[in-house]
């Protein structure tokens, strides 16, 4: 998607460690033009699925996520929660999760009344890395009885591998920007084409 | 606001200890043409006001807030993290948010890139019971010389007072349900008319 490419050129920046800040329009301030923009993008790729639920994960996925629902009939979007919480009951479908963002594990939850099974579900998440959070999202699916349709990502970071490993394992991944390799000396970043 | 009441009669939970779980259809699976509802009554509500910024804290502020923006002419939404992260850099507000859901003291972070001296402020959350959150969101606010226009609120604990607190300190908080008693003993909820 041209226009995230673009704004990931003006208003991204490199850091050590693999690190790509885009704070400036996704995941602090969030551009939410941008994010319907997005949306429109997912529904013409993933047009002739049958998607009846969005599935995301705290934080920076929601936004992204309930923007985006509009282009898929207003389906109820699910955020699983990244860390127990005392309103949440027991009934629900859990993993846990290495963030190399948070530098800890962290166990990510969803109620069993909002992910079912015979649910078609459209994940969808800021950033793909290694693919370890979007694993955790496809193990509650397949602990609910749930198929995933497709995944929708803004950024992928291609070069760590966990978009390329999910395509292997079948699974139809829409990266509207994929980050083919980055340079924190001089700021570069390329695209796949 | 009629349909929020509603949805809280028909799908809420009361629960003891003054829980009451709304997160069929607000912050966990989430009802994205409600928020739409809910972002036409703001924009109803404080029209007039020039609001050019968004600000609501992680996590479940977010997507009513970026859903919400479409009706404030698509302005940027920011959104307070609650914990340090290797991706923020240094240059940011900071103040410390006590949570009874989650029980413990959190710091709470908005870059100095995207909170402004001058910026004209809609503060959106999706619940306010003692109101610790949005003085802390108000704190961030005086601290970048922003000023905060308007305060949004999905669900109100009018007894737990933190709302009529902030009115009496002049904030125009629009909460669009609330809830003036609640039983968990018979799960009746009493809304303030």
């Amino acid at each position: 998607m041209k226009e995230l490419e673009e704004r990931i050129v003006q208003q991204g920046t490199v850091k050590p460690g693999n690190v790509l800040k885009v704070d400036a329009f996704l995941n602090h301030q969030c551009d939410v033009e941008l994010f319907d923009h997005m949306g429109a993008a997912w529904a013409e790729h993933f047009k002739g699925k049958t998607i009846d639920k969005i599935l995301t994960i705290e934080a920076s996925g929601i936004g992204i996520a309930c923007v985006v629902a509009r282009h898929f009939g207003n389906v109820p979007v699910v955020f699983a929660k990244k860390a127990q919480s005392i309103n949440l009951d027991g009934d629900q479908y859990t993993t846990t999760v290495y963030s190399f963002t948070k530098q800890k594990e962290f166990p990510v939850i969803v109620s069993k009344r909002y992910l079912n099974e015979g649910d078609h579900v459209l994940l969808i998440d800021d950033f793909l890395a290694n693919g370890k959070a979007l694993k955790g999202l496809i193990e509650l699916c397949h602990e609910a009885g749930a198929t995933v349709e497709g995944i929708g990502i803004a950024v992928e970071k291609g070069f760590q591998g966990g978009g390329d490993q999910l395509r292997e394992e079948g699974y139809d991944v829409d990266s509207l920007a994929i980050v083919e390799s980055m340079d924190p000396e001089n700021g570069t970043i390329e695209f796949r084409s």
